[in-house]
């Protein structure tokens, strides 16, 4: 499995799962989070690797399609960036004052 | 009209316009950013004012049903007070850390 791939669909799911079925949610989680393969995930709901196959491909178009439209994984990557650096980061404090205001700014206040 | 609940739905479509279509975003839009009558929207979309009324009425439930999913106006005003306590408030250098903290897990990371 591609790594990188799996961290940002789990991201997705963790961001956009209430606006999922259950059904979609459920499946999405065991096979990207507890690394259930097709073959089990089948056997569980009774139907075939195909149709699980199909429906994960198609839950990740929408929770990519969520994060096309609104945009939370890549706001909230920037809100993090931002805390770190004030709370972390070698900035003065009119560079941090600058840096919460963006805050401000990403939240569309 | 009710203001508060104008100025409501005003933020829920600023926050989720991106996943409503382009009609129900623009009729939304007219009657409640600029204030037009549901027989002057009725009239430019040759349509009758209840039909008019019923799209506001449907768009405004799937605006509420994404904030009761999502949360995003109630987390972002979160955020919002937050930053502005760290820029404006009195408070220690320890606990402007904390309102800090409390901003990370309100992006969930």
């Amino acid at each position: 499995m591609d790594i990188e791939k799996n961290i940002q669909i789990c991201n997705l799911i963790d961001t956009y799962e209430r606006l999922l079925t259950n059904k979609q949610r459920d499946i999405l989680q065991k096979f990207y989070y507890y690394d259930n393969s097709l073959s089990e995930i089948a056997e569980e709901y009774g139907t075939t690797r195909q149709a699980v196959s199909d429906l994960i491909k198609r839950t990740e178009a929408i929770l990519q399609n969520y994060e096309l439209k609104l945009k939370l994984n890549e706001k909230y990557q920037e809100i993090l960036s931002l805390v770190n650096d004030v709370l972390y980061g070698d900035f003065s404090e009119k560079e941090k004052r600058k840096k919460l205001n963006e805050i401000i700014d990403c939240v569309g206040a």
